[in-house]
């Protein structure tokens, strides 16, 4: 098919500097764990994102010197030869599609731990970190703030050595050069301080020499943090903000504007959550830049509908579609609109997960796209799979997110496949989730899979069909994968007692799994939600239970409850709206016995407040250290249970049982993928049914194959030391 | 000098198993961040302790498989090829001194998170992670079980191929071995579960297949926690810990025993700070270990004393002395008791900043030893120095950890050095941080410098001695290197708000910086302290305070006090101190205004309980999101000011005014080493001052030479993928 013409507005070319770009789609800057240190994954993650079509793409930041490092988070850097080396390749990876390539060179001001390097940070004025915990920044001055520019030129002029298209002075999200232009952070009485005019001299001299540096041969971009949304105490859009575009335009500085809102701690409100934010988020901001600037104008706002991005342009909010998590969600996105294919879009959920693996340290992963980053490390592809000869039947039972992408995947392969599902509709746990406050999003997990599968011909979508282990084993299939899901404990089972709580018993009335509350059993008008989880369960149950009127508190052993949510950037809007909505929290607590009656009687301890989770047994000579619980009561006429999830393998345990005759009837192997393995944040059951289906011939499917590490192989990659 | 003969013993070749060890001087495992991943810093970090005389090394833990990945925090692993060639490499460097190589076979059980393999841990009973957030782990069947044994056995024989002397079944800290054999996290009703028989099971079949596998060829350790300090829910000594022990001698399983105690969650009962825990804390256990085992016991317990050690060994208490943190505090510790060399030992202080960065999962480092894990990418060594030639005269300003480090590496390199310092002793802030209650070892860190210093004749030590510009720039020196540290600010500024506290001022009576404190400053009845700075100096205050007598309060931004003590294993019984010396906590707060009077009233208000930490600025059509700050208010008669260090840099901002001057006075070039430069963890300020020394001759010895940096480099060592 080709694409409607009513789109065609996004292949329309656009030039900026000294470059043409083939149409409208940007994957602005961001993390993906790779660096300059995972070469390969580097580039065959962006390399992937344009082959699908994506026009300008860009690494993540990148730093300019060791004074800028977030060890273990990882970033780029352009400081040396090795760094060029393998920013090459990404570029290689980037222009084989005719896509340009983008850097954004950065420096985090006093943000940093620097743990890696161990090189103090340099800000405009000294103080600690907003970001970490133990640093301090050196206050620079004036001959050390033209050194801190030339970092920035020299690593620019290793940009072009590597073959980049656009070289970005990064400015968003309250790094280096919007900490001189803030004056929350800028606090200096010299020629960078005080005046606007003074606080934005750091900033447009360093674009300006970037620009005298490598101007010629690149784009200039400017990521900025129009509004940090923190009010008249940082950079507001209507003043410093909308000034500093001003004036840069003015001077002719800026060849490319990627502008988005929001500062490190609250990060939030750039890469906003679908729970607290929809597309086009920032369009406000986005617009105003737009009226102010005479050259091309990037947009971010997770959009994921070829129509909303028409609208973007021809309202004139802006030039370019940036997207982040969109691109990472499906690559192939602007290719999918070319051939006007809309329905195979794999759209983002914005569930940040991919956010909050950088936020941890770890390499990016995506609930919706498990081929994300495993392009180089497994040689997977997202819209290509190795077809099998002579493939057999394949039973799946279950067609939850990992049932419905190991059908899908197995389908793709062509296997023939028949998927099970015992309920009336595919998306195990999803169709509650979806319907959680702010969540419906989520229902796109579901949706993608569905219509995939709708068109294989070799998959059989079964629904209210709830298999026994007889009936697997008569089934016929060669092969079964089980995804039967989990379910929330009935009896208060944690790791924090690797027991069940004294008293609770989600048979009784007053007691409710998640599961139980989403089937409708009736809640009463106080509510205790337990939660030892951490993630979004128990924080979703009580908003949803105090929309409907209930009086609701959290009990947790975090000392926030949520804690996962802090990685994904929903932590702070979620605290806000619990203390909107009047939802209690008792952190540092757990449960020691509920007293079953007409009102339950909840008795709390004190985890970690004023003692330490246990007294410590003394040793001989030392003094006793006392852990110093208290107990409190609270009542509850309902006790809601999300205290840990157990896998749902007893149809698993029962064919293990029967596993003589599993010859008997021909069945070559029998796996498990998803929660019935264990349970999983979804993104990562949605993997494990993918890879099962990936790597279905091997030996055993159920362990993992090998993949590529890269790290230096002592003896083939020894770099010498520099000399002085 | 020869050494002295009541060492002897500690130099006794010990057999165990098919190996012998050339003396009682033996690096237990402990994690460095290199494992399998960076082996030039792996080799060249133990490497040193081989050639400083200690007779087994150890790697840190070493995965066995995918199942176990604590990323971003790095392990070794022994997976495949690559890991293999890389820990090869360590053997090596360890054989050339003669020194046993062993290697820890870990697998984390539930507690990983695996968020680089992406692949479910296996656990005796499913559960959530209480390491991570948001993993739950698969509970593996018998045939599951067999297959994890298989993976023990097949690392095991990738170990001898590296070339390995000690092969480990690892089960201490509540790793899988011990979480079978332990009631708590083992509830399993099969034969791997119930009876202490069924729980020790997997334990010892498991080293009894390594042993079968490998036993010929290298010596079987065990390392265990023979009490997880838990009371009866764990592992206790008197019952299964010594139970298990007695078990493996009767069947003859194991070669050497490796003792220490504690969990995860209280690993800090084993790697004990110094504030808790002095030397040989563990004496009971290894003791009581001794007395049943039949083969070599190791001891640890931050043994820094040869006379200590050559007492456990006559006492009957352990054969072989080991250490981790006083092996990285002196990796020449065997070498300078060989060699009679006492005063030249670099005792640990037990801070635990090395146990910190594993947790922030960054490469480790060493508040005593800068040369910690720089021995590869710096290419330092701790005990040589690069001599100059015609070496011309320094002065260094300040003689606290940064420059009494500088003045000593200056003078190893053969620098004339003057060090002068403006109090009556050396020591820097140090002469403080060591009078807080259970400190009183930090004092190592001056101790050792002096002696270092006094044996240097090109070094002048002056005391009572404050340079100003003008006697700095007549002084006569060829260069000069500012180490005048830093000081608590005394108007409450704090990077919260980026701005003093208002109504706070330390000339006052009622207010109080805790340099003030330090010099005697009168200190009221009511005490609050202000902490923004998350690491010791709040805590140490209040419990000194508190030892007073004095009604103690902290408030702080964060959630718990001291966030930092989290990652050095001290938060736990800092907590638990607090708690039984009525220390109050205010977290997740911050100070609005102090109105001063004959008691101030301190106004606080609520950061991030109920609310987050600002108002959200709505955006068109989008809710307003409210912070929901409450205000309290507490009374103080004093109140003390642990908000932000600033850089004592008068003295170089002077100098700089008169930069003119330098090149008249004949001084090449005046740098700034440790807190003038900017505020520093201690360690980090000595690395500093060590850093400029040895890169003293670069054209800008204030910025760092660049390192050798360890990854992979994209042409030169691409692995093919594995076929399946």
């Amino acid at each position: 098919m080709a694409r409607d013409p009513k789109y065609d507005i996004l292949f329309e070319p656009i030039q900026f500097g000294p470059k043409t770009m083939k149409n409208r789609f940007y994957q602005v800057p961001h993390c993906n764990g790779a660096g300059s240190e995972r070469p390969g994954t580097q580039a065959a993650f962006r390399g992937t994102k344009a082959e699908g079509g994506w026009g300008g793409i860009c690494t993540e930041a990148c730093s300019i010197d060791y004074e800028a490092d977030t060890a273990p988070s990882v970033l780029a850097s352009l400081w040396d030869e090795g760094d060029i080396i393998n920013l090459r390749h990404l570029c290689d990876s980037l222009h084989k599609w005719d896509a340009l390539a983008g850097v954004e060179l950065w420096h985090m001001g006093s943000a940093v731990a620097n743990l890696d390097t161990r090189t103090a940070p340099s800000s405009p004025t000294q103080s600690t970190s907003d970001w970490s915990i133990g640093t301090y920044s050196h206050e620079p001055d004036e001959a050390e703030i033209i050194e801190l520019q030339e970092m920035y030129v020299e690593s620019a002029k290793r940009a072009v050595q590597c073959g980049f298209d656009i070289v970005y002075v990064y400015g968003s999200h309250g790094v280096l050069p919007v900490q001189f232009l803030s004056r929350f952070y800028n606090k200096r009485t010299d020629k960078y301080g005080g005046s606007f005019e003074n606080r934005a001299r750091f900033w447009l001299e360093t674009i300006e020499k970037v620009k005298e540096a490598v101007g010629h041969e690149c784009a200039i971009a400017v990521r900025i943090s129009v509004d940090q949304i923190m009010g008249p105490e940082g950079v507001q859009a209507e003043d410093d903000g909308i000034g500093f575009i001003e004036l840069a335009t003015r001077r002719g500085l800026v060849d490319l504007w990627d502008v988005n809102v929001s500062t490190f701690s609250e990060w939030g409100e750039d890469a906003g959550p679908s729970r607290f934010y929809k597309a086009n988020h920032q369009a406000p901001f986005t617009r105003h830049v737009k009226s102010v600037a005479k050259v091309p104008v990037i947009n971010v706002g997770r959009f994921t509908s070829p129509d909303d991005m028409v609208h973007v342009i021809n309202s004139g909010q802006a030039d370019i579609i940036g997207g982040a998590r969109p691109s990472i969600s499906d690559p192939f996105l602007p290719k999918k609109v070319e051939e006007g294919r809309l329905e195979d879009i794999r759209e983002c959920i914005g569930c940040n997960i991919c956010v909050s693996r950088w936020e941890r340290g770890a390499p990016l992963v995506c609930t919706q796209n498990p081929v994300a980053n495993e392009e180089y490390r497994r040689g997977w592809h997202p819209e290509e799979f190795d077809q099998v000869e002579d493939a057999g039947s394949v039973l799946v039972v279950g067609a939850g997110p990992a049932g419905s992408e190991c059908a899908r995947v197995l389908g793709r392969r062509g296997y023939d496949v028949h998927l099970v599902e015992a309920e009336a509709e595919i998306g195990g746990h999803v169709r509650d989730v979806m319907r959680y406050p702010g969540m419906a999003e989520w229902s796109r997990i579901t949706s993608y899979r569905q219509a995939q599968l709708d068109k294989l011909g070799n998959v059989e979508v079964h629904t209210n069909a709830r298999l026994d282990a007889e009936a697997v084993l008569t089934y016929g299939a060669d092969k079964v994968v089980l995804c039967t899901g989990s379910r929330w404990a009935a009896d208060g089972f944690s790791h924090i007692t690797m027991a069940g709580i004294p008293g609770i018993d989600a048979a009784a009335p007053h007691f409710a799994t998640p599961d139980q509350v989403m089937a409708g059993k009736d809640i009463g008008e106080r509510v205790v939600i337990l939660d030892a989880d951490g993630y979004f369960t128990g924080v979703s149950m009580a908003e949803m239970l105090a929309d409907q009127g209930k009086q609701v508190s959290i009990v947790t052993q975090f000392a926030d409850a949520a804690p996962l949510m802090e990685y994904t950037l929903e932590a702070p809007n979620l605290h806000r709206m619990m203390h909107e909505k009047g939802i209690a929290q008792y952190g540092g607590t757990w449960v020691e016995e509920c007293e079953p009656g007409n009102v339950v009687k909840v008795r709390l301890f004190n985890l970690s407040r004023d003692g330490y989770k246990r007294t410590v047994e003394p040793r001989p000579g030392e003094p006793v250290r006392k852990a110093g619980s208290e107990t409190t009561t609270i009542d509850a006429d309902s006790v809601i249970l999300v205290t840990a999830r157990l896998s749902n393998n007893a149809l698993y345990r029962s064919l293990w049982e029967r596993r003589e005759r599993w010859a008997e009837e021909e069945i070559a192997g029998i796996y498990q993928a998803g929660d019935c393995y264990a349970p999983r944040l979804t993104g990562d059951a949605i993997f494990d049914g993918h890879r099962i289906a990936r790597e279905f011939e091997s030996k055993n499917p159920q362990r993992p194959l090998p993949y590529r590490r890269e790290r230096m192989i002592w003896g083939r990659d020894e770099e010498p030391l520099a000399a002085n």
